[in-house]
């Protein structure tokens, strides 16, 4: 891969989204390639761990919040508000690959999900579909077509990618 | 305020400077601030929820993960890597008063917390300390010194500041 990658998974409410995304991750950082993961989430979430400083923070009223360790190796950054998809993606713009979960709207290549007849019409209404992946028979003309357990040729069709 | 101010407050473990830092944003944003804060952790702590999608992300490898949501209004950003206080400080730019517990060494205004005898080499050891904040009489020429209720007052200090 020589620039960077940006792949979204898409389709409706458990169809397997995450689960597929985790196994792409674990072949792709097998093989060594740094991975970066991002989920449009319809809900609200818990922030944080209720008791640790940072929840304390949020709670004071703080609307952005971060904790890094040296010695950890890690950060977590916390912000009070939305956060559009191309601004999280530059936010990781050190990554080879970013899988996107949800975000339907945006014009990245896409991964759809089908697990029931009722899906397949994510096929044709959305932009820059490159695949689908599928828990049940589908004839599909316009795309390749991916048993969901069928991880290597999945993989194989994102290397092949611009 | 006219600018972003960054305040640091520092000093051992256990002397109240998260107390002191949410007392402050609560405050600050009563008063109509946006704050945000910035936690150095000297140890590991853990990421995310277990069971959580994004907490599968990173199981399965992903070095970056974010999550955010538009009803929710809210955005949470895992790097799986420790994070330069300038770099995080670039990432709340948008935000009045940033308050930074930790990160002794940095260059920032600091508040120093001194609860015992020994915390006062401190006052004299740091770069750019603007008060004391304290549990214990404590004299001092250099700077003003402040006890750890008189949230005030140094709130009076904090704007006082450029």
């Amino acid at each position: 891969m020589n620039k960077q990658k940006v792949i979204q998974v898409v389709g409706y409410k458990n169809t397997g989204k995450t689960t597929l995304i985790c196994r792409l991750i674990e072949k792709l950082q097998a093989d060594g390639f740094t991975v970066g993961a991002i989920k449009h989430d319809a809900h609200e979430f818990e922030l944080d761990m209720e008791g640790r400083d940072t929840w304390m923070y949020q709670k004071a009223g703080a609307e952005s919040i971060a904790i890094t360790s040296d010695k950890g190796h890690e950060t977590c950054i916390i912000h009070k508000k939305y956060t559009p998809l191309n601004k999280l993606l530059t936010n990781m713009k050190d990554k080879d690959l970013i899988f996107v979960e949800g975000f339907k709207l945006e014009k990245y290549q896409k991964i759809v999900m089908i697990k029931s007849e009722e899906d397949i019409e994510l096929l044709s209404s959305l932009e820059n579909v490159i695949a689908a992946v599928t828990w049940i028979p589908v004839r599909c003309n316009d795309h390749p077509v991916f048993s969901i357990d069928d991880i290597n040729s999945i993989l194989s069709l994102i290397y092949s990618k611009k």
